[in-house]
C-alpha cells in the first residue's frame, strides 16, 4: 500500500510537478526561519531549511511521507530571495542577464512515523540571454517575477529569457522530480 | 499593430508552449510526407519538414506569421519517430536507458504574405537514468509514450526518467521558445 503523501509547501509550482508524475498527495506548508546563518553556505542554507520544513510538517502529520523543498538562485556569492518589489525584481534580472547562474533545490523527505529523513541537493546551471531595460521593465510589467526566486519563471513567460540549462528542469520550476523519485524509493514509493 | 500567428501544427505541446509565453493564435496543421531521403541528415530532415509545413500553412492563410515545427529524437545514428504500438515503445524506452540522446527540432518562420521565412535549429541533449524492464514496462502502460517522439514525455511522467539536459529545455517539449522569440522579432513580433 502507498503511504499518504504530504507536501510541506504553498508553491502552486511545486503542486503542479506532483501533479505531473501523477502522485497524490495533501499539502501542509510549513513556516520556517529563513534567515541565512553567519558562514553558511547556499548549500548548507537550503538543506537546512528545507529538513525544517520537513520536521514542522512531520509533527503535523504524525505519520506519512513528507517531501519538503527549499529552492535559492545563486549568483556568484550572492542568494537571491523572492523580489521586496518591481524596483528590486529589475535589479535582479539586470544581474542574471547575459551569464550563468545556479539554480539550487534541497529536498527533504521524511518519514514522519520514524522521523527517519534523507536529504538531497540538485544544482542547475542556467544562462539568461541579453535583455535590454525595455525587455526588463516589460516583463517586470506583467507581475510574474514578484512571487519567485530570482524574479522570474521559467515555466511561463520566463522562458524566453533563458537562452539554456544544464541539469534537471523541474529543478528550476522548484522541485527536481527525478531525484525526488529516486528518494521515494528509498521509502518504499515507486512512482 | 501585431500580425496574426499561426501554428502549424496539431500538437497540444505546442499550443500550450505558445500559451505559457501569453501569444495569441490560431492554429493550421499541416501533413507534409514525413519520410526521410536518401543520405538526409536528421538536422536536414527537420529543417524539410518545418520548412513543409510553413509552407503549405502560409498558402492557405494568405497572410500573417506562420510558426511550424518538426521534433526529432536522435540516437546513435537512428531517428526515433513516434512508436507504432507498446512493443516498440518499449524497445525505444529500452534503447535510450542509462545514455545520452539528441532531441532536435527545427522551427520555421513566415510571412504568409510575402514568403519571406526564416529557419533554425536547436539541439538538446538528455540523459535517461538506468531503467528496469518493469520501469519501462509501468510506463508504457500509462499509454503516456504512444503519441511521442522517442516514446517519452519530459513534461508529464516521462520526467522521473530523466537525469539532466543540456540545452533547452522546451526545445525537448516540441518548440524551443527563446530561440522562437528571437525569430518572431526578425519578424517584428516582440514578446
Amino acid at each position: 500500500m502507498t503511504p499518504k503523501i504530504i507536501l510541506a509547501s504553498n508553491s502552486p509550482r511545486r503542486r503542479e510537478l506532483l501533479r505531473q508524475i501523477g502522485l497524490s498527495f495533501t499539502v501542509s506548508p510549513a513556516d520556517v526561519d529563513e534567515s541565512i546563518l553567519p558562514g553558511e553556505s547556499p548549500e548548507d542554507y537550503a538543506v537546512r531549511v528545507a529538513l525544517d520544513k520537513a520536521r514542522i510538517a512531520a509533527v503535523r502529520a504524525g505519520e506519512g511521507i513528507v517531501i519538503a523543498a527549499d529552492t535559492i538562485v545563486v549568483v556568484g556569492d550572492s542568494i537571491l530571495g523572492k523580489p521586496a518589489d518591481a524596483r528590486e525584481a529589475a535589479d535582479m534580472l539586470a544581474l542574471l542577464a547575459g551569464k550563468e547562474h545556479r539554480v539550487v533545490t534541497s529536498l527533504a523527505v521524511m518519514d514522519a512515523g520514524t522521523a527517519r529523513s534523507v536529504t538531497r541537493t540538485s544544482v542547475t546551471k542556467v544562462w539568461f540571454r541579453d535583455l535590454t531595460k525595455r525587455e526588463i521593465e516589460a516583463y517586470v510589467a506583467t507581475g510574474e517575477p514578484m512571487d519567485k526566486a530570482g524574479a522570474y519563471g521559467i515555466q511561463e513567460r520566463g522562458a524566453l529569457l533563458v537562452d539554456r540549462i544544464e541539469g534537471c528542469y523541474s529543478n528550476v520550476v522548484g522541485l527536481p522530480l527525478s531525484l525526488l523519485g529516486e528518494m521515494l524509493r528509498e521509502f518504499d514509493v515507486n512512482l
